[in-house]
């Protein structure tokens, strides 16, 4: 079958300092014409760190689109043109004050694939070993510790909701289930 | 910790058929002003057909945002006031043609908590038999039938990328080893 959805204009909405938005108008491939609405990301990066003990170091943070704090493996966004890789080291020592030995990926997702080109590239840190604690300015985090076991049970008791984490915890626990 | 980001202005910016933006002014817990871009999402559904044979019936439609087609567990977003259930068992016999004798809850997930309020109802569907496929219709989509084995390791090889559909699947794949 043929997809496509050809743009024939785009409006641009806002651009912020996160995200941008901008409207489509797109023919369909039956030849339709409609209107998608896309935000766009500059996408980011989730690090799952992991102790010799097999726990996690998580991190609770407000989110404002929720309106409430969440748990969450650290995580950040991209600066242009930015290397995941060092972003996703940068991120974990300043959210937990840690450093990694070695950092794995897990891969990369798409979050809301149905209105943002948000894509997270996921990373496994071991090997932890203390570096400096260093959020930024406005940034207020705090870190708690929880094996890796009771936060499989955790998800599947909803207790943890964030998508990023959710994979990178599942992930993590089917390698070394098998 | 107390964590609380306070607003004291919030502007609309856009309002459009499936998101709405607002950038929130607020006053962050040491005192200094910041602002929030907050994507508003109505939320939505995903739903894991399951068959006898655990296999998965898995979608492929093209995704503007991402300029290309995806493969994902059926899914579709909630109208206002929709109960998330009846969302489910509908874009379920819509997108694939199948009803299921039964559905559970796999929970519900944040997608992007950091920049998007959009909260996800995930349900799991089994016993399934011929329903009606029935796609809007401007929605193009076809199926496909994937194992579930399978699935999860072309998880681990990043050759399924949309973050419910990973988690539907890493969900039911821990249920059943267990």
């Amino acid at each position: 079958m043929n997809f496509l959805e050809r743009t024939t204009k785009s409006e641009r909405i806002f651009e912020g300092q996160i995200i941008n938005l901008r409207v489509d108008i797109v023919k369909l491939p039956n030849g339709n014409i409609s209107t998608r609405e896309v935000v766009e990301h500059p996408g980011g990066v989730g690090i799952i760190p992991i102790t010799d003990e097999q726990e996690v170091i998580m991190v609770r943070q407000f989110r404002k689109p929720l309106e409430t704090v969440t748990l969450e493996i650290p995580a950040g966004k991209l600066s242009y043109g930015e290397d995941p890789y060092v972003c996703g080291v940068r991120e974990l020592e300043e959210e937990t004050g840690y450093k990694a030995k070695r950092v794995e990926s897990l891969g990369s997702i798409y979050t809301s694939p149905g209105f943002a080109n948000e894509i997270l590239h996921l990373y496994m840190a071991t090997d932890l070993y203390k570096g400096v604690f260093n959020p930024d300015e406005d940034e207020f985090v705090e870190t708690e510790v929880i094996t890796l076991e009771k936060l499989v049970e955790m998800i599947m008791q909803g207790e943890v909701q964030d998508a990023k984490s959710i994979i990178a915890i599942l992930r993590v626990w089917q390698m070394i289930k098998n």
